[in-house]
């Protein structure tokens, strides 16, 4: 059962080490650190107490997409519960038994953002569903070693819960996957000149959004993947389209 | 509705931040420490974040008796799942409506020990019940912020939830009107001379289990306190009693 916590570029060490810490308390030991400022840290190493186990096997990549691949269900953290979403949102409580679940078929992420501002919208999208992690409306400032923590001790307690009876007949596909997906969309809305006046790859982040909250299954990406490739066979024998 | 979050000789400023941070967040705001090592300290400060009011408005008491005044359902964290207990143990989402129901009729507190090593037995003593945060068996080391934060964040979900319908008739008994009556017992049982052994406020700490995990109403502890009153001046009549 994998179950991959990511720290999206973590500005201080000691939150990377916090993390570690209330990651292995609850029997958790797969963290991802993208672009983080300054890591291995003295402090990370210092905060994370007995568990710099998990700091010494964390796995440090460049960007998001490195952190997924493999990654058949991702959910992004929220710390503010915007007003339209664009995702599924779950509480803690509800996304640790079907994180759980998910996890049965191969690995998936819990994916956090950087301190101060959270996740980008671009990093979303990357996302099946999103968590909102319920809290004082007046001052929703939650460390984020603190929402690591809640996560982790949520998955922990569901962990122990009797486990739901029904299972996916095909696995969801892989982030990878998924990204292939909306790349080969991109070339193909270039090529049947579909766009619109937003431009700057807008349109293909709306269809993104969509894909991601589908949950695809891999016959479902392959489904699609073919239905593009034909588009794009047929674009191609059109004297007009663009290069 | 006061909830209590009663730190016990804190030894990190860092943790007395994190704390008032991790209860701001989920809209608690009742923080007392028990002679805390350093206090205040800008490291509290500093971690406390937009939380620097509920520091600015924490209670500094020398102990924990002092702290509980007033509380009429106290619980203690425990770290480690000790093999026996004398108390009633629940998870923190067990805990968390119990508290919220006792809270309708006068302040309840929650009791966090020092960092290392947890509360003690005699601050256990104190306790009504105790919590057990489900972790990692090979890795139970929570930080202490950490623990807070679970913790707060199981109230601010019960608290969403339906309230329940039962209320009891009589409110419990306040903390000091238990020690008021565990001090009278210390008195009676001198006076029989009934004693153990063991010596040294054994048998006293026994009783005192006995009287927090029945969770008294003030009206039982008032009898209780008549009992004790009328052996205390029988026992006074017999010549043989010890002064």
């Amino acid at each position: 059962m994998q179950i991959r916590f990511i720290l999206v570029a973590p500005r201080h060490p000691g939150n990377i080490g916090s993390t570690a810490r209330a990651m292995k308390t609850m029997g958790l030991d797969d963290l991802w650190l993208v672009s983080p400022a300054q890591f291995p840290h003295p402090e990370a190493t210092a905060l994370a107490s007995g568990a710099d186990d998990l700091l010494g096997r964390a796995r440090v990549v460049g960007t998001l997409a490195e952190a997924l691949e493999g990654c058949r269900w991702v959910v992004g953290t929220s710390a503010r519960l915007r007003t339209a979403f664009y995702w599924p949102v779950f509480t803690p409580r509800e996304v640790a038994p079907r994180l759980l679940q998910a996890a049965v078929d191969g690995p998936v992420a819990v994916v956090f953002g950087t301190e101060r501002t959270g996740l980008t919208n671009e990093e979303f999208e990357r996302c099946n569903a999103l968590i909102h992690i319920p809290a004082n409306p007046a001052y929703e400032s939650l460390n984020l070693s603190q929402a690591v923590q809640i996560l982790a001790y949520e998955l922990r307690v569901a962990r122990d819960l009797p486990a739901p009876e029904a299972r996916r007949l095909v696995p969801l596909a892989p982030a990878e996957e998924l990204e292939r997906l909306n790349t080969h969309l991109g070339q193909v809305l270039a090529a049947v000149e579909f766009t619109d006046r937003a431009g700057g790859g807008h349109l293909e982040r709306r269809f993104a959004r969509v894909f991601g909250r589908a949950e695809l299954d891999q016959h479902e990406v392959n489904m699609f993947r073919g239905l593009l490739a034909a588009v794009m066979a047929k674009a191609r024998r059109d004297p007009e389209t663009p290069a």
